[in-house]
């Protein structure tokens, strides 16, 4: 099933630019035919084309569905990596899986201060047309640890560190169906004084297993240990 | 901490041209340096340099650890994307994590029939140096579906397969520590017949979950469930 992206429905009644110019010139739709349009925010849009313009198509809505409610928000907060690559993969892959909200946030061994969230916008989209969702991922730009720890507040709050005198693993702490929030370190971890800093403002420690996952990695398992959850 | 590979101790006692002339050109080791060595096999070796050759860098060993043994043998068998690059980044992430071994079968919907299983292992080896693991996943080439599924036996034997008369979740089908092999389709997923052939075989149906997965994402999902399974 081919999906088309309008964020500004149901106002908006049209296809922007590169959307339509692929629905009319590429897959050579018709006036009449039909479309099935998502708006980013988890509604399926059924519609028929009224006009078949190559720059602006328009169309008329038939139906909508709604997209099934996850039973909680699924947040992940990042130090992105030096490779932005990694990052769009991430993006790409969380929104395969499902996530509601991705961070970035600056810490003590960022190798990276800046991120496109342009590119990263259209990665999520693409993933969300292409794995059948209708909601997009609020995708955040990037603030400094410190005003992200101040500025966030949920009611499960996790930071993925190993501390050999506590291991609890991240799966134990998402029995219950609340709203959750965790942070993956940059690749050199997290500062000690980072750590402190998230447990004085009530986030758990959790480990994500024996195995040494780099950023990206950890990132993707523990968005899938917060749909497993869900399950 | 900088690993360095040779599959053929502790008969062989020096490294490979590539891996000497990295620790010799590259990270400057001298005579009586110290190297951290792994097998691939399951065991970490200390070593002393005693020839600072950069093509046969010799070593004399000082100590062996085993590697923490896992409970059960993770087997995962997949049909290769047609894009090679997801199957490369597959065999990454799931070192990463961990697994013990990975096939490729062409089944009715393969877009892709050879593999270059060369690339795939330097990816292995790459990616067990990085995490820090001393066991590279065994790694098989491509053979049919039905032969894959005629040679391969274990007690636990599980295809991804959303059925929606019958959605077992994999997670509720990993409780028994038990080896286990999980068979991921290919993007135009298994033919009826390939899922039913299966089912003769002794193989339950589960799902991966509510999310449509590309198959290299169902894949690395399905190989962090095997480790969740473990912790």
């Amino acid at each position: 099933m081919q999906l088309f992206y309008q964020n500004l429905l149901p106002e908006i009644n049209y296809l922007d630019q590169d959307e339509s110019k692929h629905c009319i010139k590429v897959l050579r739709k018709q006036q009449g035919d039909e479309l099935d349009i998502i708006d980013g925010k988890g509604t399926f849009y059924k519609a028929k084309i009224t006009d078949a313009s190559a720059k602006k198509c328009r169309f008329e809505i038939i139906s909508t569905t709604q997209e099934r409610k996850v039973a909680f928000h699924r947040h992940l907060a990042i130090a992105p990596t030096k490779n932005m690559d990694k990052m769009e993969w991430l993006v790409e892959k969380a929104t395969e899986m499902g996530i509601d909200e991705i961070s970035f946030f600056q810490s003590f061994h960022s190798e990276r201060k800046v991120i496109k969230i342009e590119r990263l916008e259209k990665k999520a989209i693409s993933a969300m047309k292409q794995s059948l969702k209708a909601k997009k991922p609020l995708l955040n730009e990037i603030i400094p640890y410190k005003q992200f720890l101040k500025e966030t507040d949920v009611s499960n709050k996790l930071i993925a560190y190993v501390d050999f005198k506590n291991k609890i693993h991240m799966k134990n702490e998402l029995s219950h169906q609340q709203d959750t929030l965790v942070l993956i370190g940059p690749e050199g971890d997290f500062t000690p004084e980072e750590v402190s800093l998230a447990i004085e403002n009530r986030y758990k420690k959790v480990s994500l297993g024996n195995s040494r996952l780099r950023t990206e990695t950890a990132a993707l398992a523990a968005v899938h240990l917060m749909n497993l959850a869900m399950e």
